[in-house]
């Protein structure tokens, strides 16, 4: 399993030391795999694994280049957490994240918004008045607390993509994919439980398990093949871990997708320590390639993997509509669902089932994937161009979300404090953490199609950083 | 603070023994002050409670006559429950009832919802339509974690008729009342802490409380004046109680308003034992008479009451808009909100915003609030007819739920699955109660305009019932 890993790390460190420079030609599959000793798939798997993270580009016949389209910075280090369970903090910094209602003269790189103004979203605004102007006025009722049929069926078949085989009833439809993680955790834990997380992880989903009293065990995370094995096997033996939370499929806010093999091993590892395994796919349809990576879940034969996801990012999060695949866990999620919200919005659902079902869906997704690939593409070379040198920058292979790096003691709360006059916040690294590191990070989201505006609103974070720079350098 | 409820009481009783008859006069409120050696005006506060309850009709100028339009039927015993906290059941009779799709060839008049095929509610739709034509797709973000400040501002303006004097920072909205409910219990209480019921109580926030691994101690309640502060104060004193959770105004499934001396004296305890409250008042706007009743919340000067409510009852339950105004508990409440569902829905709330700002929310409550009135009066009348002789029947002095009680041993539970084959259900009692008590009772829905078919559904169940009682009376 870790051949090709090991190979193609090899390789992105030669390109990132100059060894290759962009355009230039790399060697070929046969001669790698005489110089190393491996198998001619290993080496095509390890440029495979390049070419998803933006390095390199095959060209037909002539074999594989390094992009030349830009100058790719350093990637984020590997996490080194604290190696204990520990009580979750930040509260406080992700309240004044969410509390913020959308304003004219601040631009928010911070939350997790989509672009909402895709013209391939106006059959769904269509579906929304038309059920509004309907005489029976079926989104006025409550719904079943499985959520509606119609959608449910939609959804199946929406996740046979991701390699999942499941049926209307294997699925709850939940009031955003929060309501899906809040009652999954609840469905498996108890308060004082451990439940083991990737790190950097998504703050919704860590504050989470404060609010339900869990700890939180993070667990060092590879920027580009996600929660490392090796680690989180160390900590199910240590530690009596109730459940792994993670993102591994275009992942909040590394943008790393775990490779297949390693969904696999993390699987068997699971049943291994009988523990079970939520799995946040609410950005796996947002994957650069089609079709887009598996899910943990759709390898898991024993019903362990809560699978949790939503519309929020791949249509819109104001219509609150997401899902749970809970396998064995259906009937606690189900009691948790009915105490959390009683049942789901009817008329978002109808309308989403109404969408997907008239062909809408993917049109729309494949025009937002490019879009989020090229936001990423450009995000990327502003920030190589405005932030300060060493600073390290993620190569997201899907969703909309840049994972920025700042020298060691850098303070993004300083920053985001300065950039606030500015009108520009981003958000800050803490809160993905449960003790409160990556204070020296930060996330910037760039779904929204580029503007000279948001350039110059990425210019002046980084402006703003080197200033903080300078200053402590200078002597007090 | 008791004198007029004992008077109230007497004369309640003498008509129900048939000292007085249907159409006679009532002894005059001065003769009733000599009588009982009490002032006028609790005379006059005894049939003005009287009056509420359907029992006595005032008329200009010549006193006050017992109601001649109806025989009324006697009211449910106090509930005489547990006298010690107890872990929650009856999960799976709460699933049967909520996981029923409406179908069209069975008549629910178990569930809680409203009639919505009111033309008063056609604003709403259009608003809703118009909002999904908007070109800037407002309805489409994330709102404020608090939610939308123009819904909030309306909000505040409504409870003023409850006595409330809040802003709209003292608010959040949630998703509908479920919410409201388990995120103010979750502020407030730890799993296995104490929680005091009004019993009956309404099985989502009983089954709240189970889902959080909280006890149960239901506190005898009167059909008439709530929640029995006496046995209340025992068992502050007795258990380390955390919560008093009620429905004080239009209780659920009950019907009665709790009198304001005992909502003012429920507070006291509260404060002497120091403890929170959590009153229900989803029902609230729906009182029959005009202005509605005062809340609990209307009184407190400590922020311990945390009063949630929302327009399920009053609009449309698939709009899924409910709030809670926390007091001292706002930040707890806000953290739960977050992790509960990240934000509430965008669209349904701008909406409802509109509607009530354009004027149009107090005509439609008028409205409602008297069909709802009618619908009590006929359907009260349709089981003194048809259900077996001796069945009581609560007197709901707001929204639209009646409480039967049938003879001491029936099981509702066997007579939905009798009804099931002939199109009917109804609630079973036994989902009011944390330890399964009220199997003999049932709670039946009268919002919908009453038609031939709704009077031959609950005749239905009345023969039904009848049938299974008969049978059990034949020796085997």
């Amino acid at each position: 399993m870790t051949l090709y890993l090991n190979l193609a790390e090899l390789l992105g460190a030669r390109i990132e030391q100059g060894l290759y420079r962009p355009g230039q030609r790399l060697p070929s599959v046969r001669a790698l795999s005489m110089e190393h000793g491996v198998s001619l798939s290993t080496v095509q798997q390890a440029y495979r694994m390049l070419e998803d993270s933006g390095m390199v580009s095959p060209r037909p016949k002539s074999g594989y280049f390094v992009s030349d389209h830009r100058q790719l910075a350093a990637l984020p280090a590997v996490s080194r957490p604290a190696q204990r369970p520990v009580d979750i903090s930040q509260w406080e910094q992700v309240l004044e994240l969410v509390r913020s209602t959308p304003r004219q003269d601040v631009i928010q790189l911070g939350r997790g918004m989509p672009d909402i103004d895709s013209p391939t979203l106006k059959p769904l605004l269509r579906s929304l008045a038309q059920l509004s102007r309907r005489q029976d006025m079926p989104g006025l009722y409550y719904d079943n607390i499985h959520g509606n049929l119609a959608l449910r069926e939609q959804i199946a078949r929406l996740m046979l993509d991701s390699g999942c085989r499941l049926g209307p009833a294997d699925l709850v439809v939940t009031t955003g994919c929060h309501e899906a993680l809040s009652c999954s955790i609840r469905a498996v834990c108890q308060p004082g439980d451990i439940v083991a997380v990737d790190s950097p992880s998504f703050h919704g989903a860590m504050q989470t398990l404060k609010g339900l009293g869990m700890k939180a065990l993070e667990i060092p995370t590879d920027p580009v093949t996600g929660i490392s094995l090796e680690a989180l096997e160390l900590a199910l033996e240590q530690w009596p871990i109730k459940l792994i939370q993670i993102t591994p499929s275009c992942n909040n806010p590394l943008g790393y997708i775990m490779p297949e093999p390693r969904k696999k091993a993390l699987l068997s590892l699971a049943q291994r320590y009988d523990v079970a395994i939520l799995e946040d796919d609410v950005y796996g349809d947002l994957a650069y390639t089609y079709p887009r990576p598996r899910t943990v879940k759709s390898f898991d034969d024993d019903g362990r993997v809560l699978l949790c996801s939503s519309f929020s990012k791949t249509l819109a999060p104001g219509l609150r509509i997401g899902w749970v695949a809970p396998g064995r866990y259906l009937e606690r999620v189900l009691h948790m669902k009915y105490i959390s919200t009683g049942s789901t919005a009817t008329q978002p659902q109808l309308a989403i089932a109404d969408f997907i079902a008239a062909g809408h869906y993917q049109p729309h997704v494949r025009r937002m994937r490019s879009q989020y690939q090229r936001g990423r593409d450009l995000m990327s070379d502003w920030v190589t161009r405005y932030f300060p040198p060493g600073t390290r920058v993620s190569r997201p292979q899907g969703g909309f979300m840049l994972w920025v790096e700042l020298p060691e003691h850098f303070d993004t709360l300083r920053l985001n404090r300065a950039l606030l006059e500015q009108g520009v916040q981003v958000a800050v690294g803490s809160i993905f953490s449960a003790s409160g590191k990556f204070r020296h990070c930060l996330r910037m989201n760039f779904a929204a199609r580029a503007t000279p505006q948001i350039e110059a609103a990425v210019r002046k974070v980084g402006e703003t950083a080197h200033g903080l720079l300078d200053e402590a350098l200078i002597p007090a």
